[in-house]
């Protein structure tokens, strides 16, 4: 099956979403509302053109496949996010749901009927950029929204969660309930096709990369580190009790942590993305007397991620004393490290191998869906896309070449996927 | 002459401005904005109430003097200012004028004539939380706001330092010309009384100290430090350029400097008082692309700010270079040291002797209005009341007993003047 004809469609739809969601600098979808619905709606109308059918699930997510293929009680998911980060790029997530429908068109308007049929689903809410929680599409479908993920606001409107859920058409009892809000024994893959986030594919040259598995991350969205405000001429070093120098000297303290354990070998990253004096009471002529920041480790190791959580929480108590500040932490968030199922992974490398181009079994630095399916035990498999100038940002650039390569060899593996170890002896389990 | 009989007059006139001006927090009185003209509108009233004169300068700062004075060829201020920082304590400034009002309310229900009449002024605009310049009534006055002083922009509103001067009566075609708006040959002395600002005189147990100098400071309102904003999961340390690590770095190496310096017996305190990643574009999951920032020197030596103003600007070139980011300065501004005389020292060291208080001799480390009439040449001197929990915050709170003899010392220095050295030669030269 010839995907590459479909090049000029990807293109347009590439265009016209970016058209819808652009808000003068990047893209601006914000996660259950404005711009992740119009894109919602553009993919809506575009598939119902072509003939397919579009359902939105219990949380609200786009679910797109051929008439027919609901009462099939075994399918392949594709999926991936529509929404974006403030001021993001146009591929992060769209590319994937994108692939996944081409995948769909390409099968409806040849008409032939697949052995283990196709859903294409676009999640909402995959962005921790809005209510600092990510997967939360994903996350409510598999019954995994707690309570208090519900009650995380927005960071530019302070709705809630759960407001913004209503909302956009979700189920939010059930959410809350914790219901699994699919059929999971149904669905016996889980694929995900999503342009890479890092600079590793354009330094190796390689077009496409078969992804190994999922770095979990640790984070605090929230924490305050609470000084004394005084006026900044009068009260000498030894006096002082400054959040800022405070917040500084932990930074520095695990920037050193970081450096030692890399030599060590081990695999993390380490971001304090949003850092902020209070804009109520700061001035430049004012000690700081309270600093708002997050801080977030990523590892593919779960022992990295606890450990260096501690180190972290022992250097704030250490500062709190030799500087006198207090740390406050809001609730400490974990997303589990996944691994991607081994079978799927080779078909997916086969399926490169067969259209000759070079890939790379490489892990993957940021989080996706996919580590939820996987957790879950579905069988997943992610297929990166080369990009340049990397993610959440809106120089993001991806070669329409090189996208649908990625749909191409996304298509072969479907095709190939019921003879996946996995997938066929689940099937088999099954019926 | 007794002061201390308006205890109660003072209390009132505190709690009063408190009130019109109280923010929920703290007092906010915006330099040359409303919660200033508020509390100037309410001394007004008061001192008309009391037979006053009250005339507003070309600076738009208030003039309050007894009916006759305008005509006298020498004469003696008391200055301090009437705003305050955003969610600010009610003493800083206030306390000042306050004290130089009920001189003159003392002096005009006694009827009694004065061989140096007074005039108190009421600053505006001395805080530099509003516009990132300090002292801008007094530098109106004094022919030293230039035209980038003029276009700095307020805050919260983005309006100009010109446009609001303007709205507040300012003659700014004469500001912006740089004119001296008064007759300096005619003021023989500045006065000035100000709560402490930082914690020595509490801890050494003195209602009231006389300054011998003020400390200037060298600082950048608006530092930005350019980095790389890429996602935070997907890019290792060394590709990293993390805008907000590099701040935290330069902090830590300043804070190592500083404390270097201190062991030399350097005079110094160092503050960014101001520290953002950049709301419009961070995220939790992103590395900081952009972090804007204040930073801030203050010293009683001019060599000193000068030496550790290069020792920042080379580190950040070591940082940009180590870090691969980028700092851009806006303008550096500098306020220069100021000596108190020692004549007026002397008077106001013998009234505190003679009504029994003790006071010491020390540095303010907070620069005041009285700096630059210091550097202008005129003969200056400034008393400091005791005050707890430091200034620039709503938990200042200066005792009214330490305020009534602050204001007793005052009068009686008043009295005492034209005995000052440098005052009695000026006025000799003069005629």
């Amino acid at each position: 099956m010839n995907l590459l004809q479909f090049r000029s469609l990807a293109e347009k739809i590439f265009a016209d979403i970016r058209e819808l969601t652009f808000d003068g600098v990047g893209v601006t979808r914000e996660s259950f509302g404005k711009g992740e619905s119009a894109a919602g709606d553009y993919l809506r109308d575009l598939a119902l053109s072509e003939g397919l059918e579009v359902e939105a699930d219990r949380a609200a997510n786009l679910v797109f496949r051929r008439p027919g293929t609901k009462a099939a009680s075994a399918v392949a998911w594709v999926g991936s996010h529509i929404d974006s980060v403030p001021q993001g790029g146009n591929y992060d997530g769209l590319a994937g749901v994108v692939a996944g429908l081409l995948c769909l068109i390409a099968r409806q308007r040849e008409g032939r009927s697949d052995p283990l049929p196709l859903e294409t689903v676009a999640f909402r809410g995959e962005e921790s950029a809005w209510f600092g929680k990510a997967y939360m599409g994903s996350s409510a479908l598999l019954g995994k929204l707690s309570e208090a993920d519900l009650a995380l606001t927005q960071r530019a409107t302070g709705a809630t969660l759960a407001e913004y859920m209503e909302k956009a058409g979700a189920d939010v009892a059930a959410v809350r309930a914790g219901e699994v809000l699919f059929d999971t024994a149904r669905v016996k893959a889980y694929l995900e096709v999503h342009i890479e986030q890092g600079p590793v594919m354009v330094a190796r040259e390689l077009p496409l990369a078969v992804v190994s598995g999922i770095r979990g991350n640790i984070r605090h969205n929230h924490v305050v580190c609470l000084g004394d405000a005084q006026h900044s001429g009068v009260v000498p070093r030894w006096l002082r009790h400054d959040a800022m120098f405070a917040v500084a000297d932990l930074i520095m303290r695990l920037d050193e942590h970081w450096r030692v354990l890399l030599e060590r070998g081990t695999d993390l990253v380490v971001t304090a993305g949003v850092v902020n004096t209070d804009p109520a009471e700061h001035s430049i002529s004012r000690i700081p007397g309270r600093v708002n920041f997050s801080i977030e480790a990523r590892s593919k190791s779960t022992d990295t991620l606890e450990a260096f959580y501690q180190l972290m929480r022992a250097e704030c108590t250490a500062i709190s004393r030799e500087r006198g500040v207090r740390f406050e932490f809001d609730r400490r968030l974990l997303s589990e490290p996944a691994t991607m199922d081994d079978g799927i992974c080779k078909v997916l490398s086969n399926a490169c191998s067969q259209e000759n181009i070079p890939f790379e079994v490489i892990p993957s630095g940021a989080g996706h869906d996919a580590s939820l399916f996987a957790n879950a035990g579905i069988p997943s498999g992610m297929l990166f896309v080369r990009n340049q100038n990397g993610s959440h940002n809106p120089q993001e650039a991806m070669e329409i070449d090189d996208f649908m390569l990625g749909v191409q060899v996304l298509s072969d593996a479907l095709d190939e996927l019921p003879q996946a170890k996995a997938v066929a002896s689940s099937s088999a389990k099954d019926g």
